[in-house]
């Protein structure tokens, strides 16, 4: 499979490597929107979130919290945004899924854009909660 | 305590409610990023990532999962961006540990601002890889 992400778990690409477990591998983002920006990646390939077995999604998560705080510390940062994009729409760049850890402080200029839609008002979001409440049983 | 996440599982103020089981609840946000923004909540009073046990973060992450899946078909979305904002500097807003589901669609509009910072080389890179993996142990 032609997958940069595999390639890297499989040592023909080199990275920086930061963590490796049986389950997945962290290493340095060669684009960082901060510098010791790391991406958690699963050793087998899933496409996103939404191919991803439950028990392994579980996994990353425990996994992420740990390097996030090794990456906070080493960075010397205030904050730390941990991202997961699913989808080319959701600016998934990788098909291979992977959760992103940027490490902020303040004042680092970084603006994630809160840009705001709106419910016309509570009926409407009842609506809508009911129909994603029944989506989850 | 004074905080609108815990006043929201306690019942004290409504939400749109999503889900609900023994650790979490997950409920519409009341100023979307877009229609079906969702969040996931743990009960229990954490700060941030940082003081949540890890066993918690696992487990949220497994709900995150499934609510994220139906966010995705109630919204008829092609896209989902997980964010979890930890501190103010990475601009968390309430400080009640809480995990973003942003339902996303081609040509929304929505950026997320992809600014880059520059390492001086692999030298650098390796370096700081190094740094963090020594605090992951």
């Amino acid at each position: 499979m032609d997958c940069i992400f595999c390639k890297i778990i499989s040592g023909e690409i080199p990275c920086s490597k930061i963590y490796e477990d049986d389950l997945f591998i962290a290493f340095l983002d060669i684009r960082p929107i901060r510098k010791g920006h790391t991406l958690i990646v699963p050793k087998r390939h899933f496409e996103s979130l939404f191919d991803t077995p439950v028990e392994e999604s579980a996994a990353i998560y425990a996994v992420t919290a740990k390097v996030a705080a090794a990456v906070r510390e080493a960075t010397k940062s205030t904050g730390i945004n941990i991202i997961q994009n699913n989808g080319a729409d959701a600016g998934q760049e990788v098909f291979h899924s992977h959760i992103h850890i940027i490490p902020r402080s303040h004042d680092d200029g970084l603006k994630f854009e809160r840009q705001h839609d709106e419910y016309s008002g509570f009926e409407e979001m009842g609506k809508l909660a009911h129909r994603i409440h029944s989506l989850t049983e």
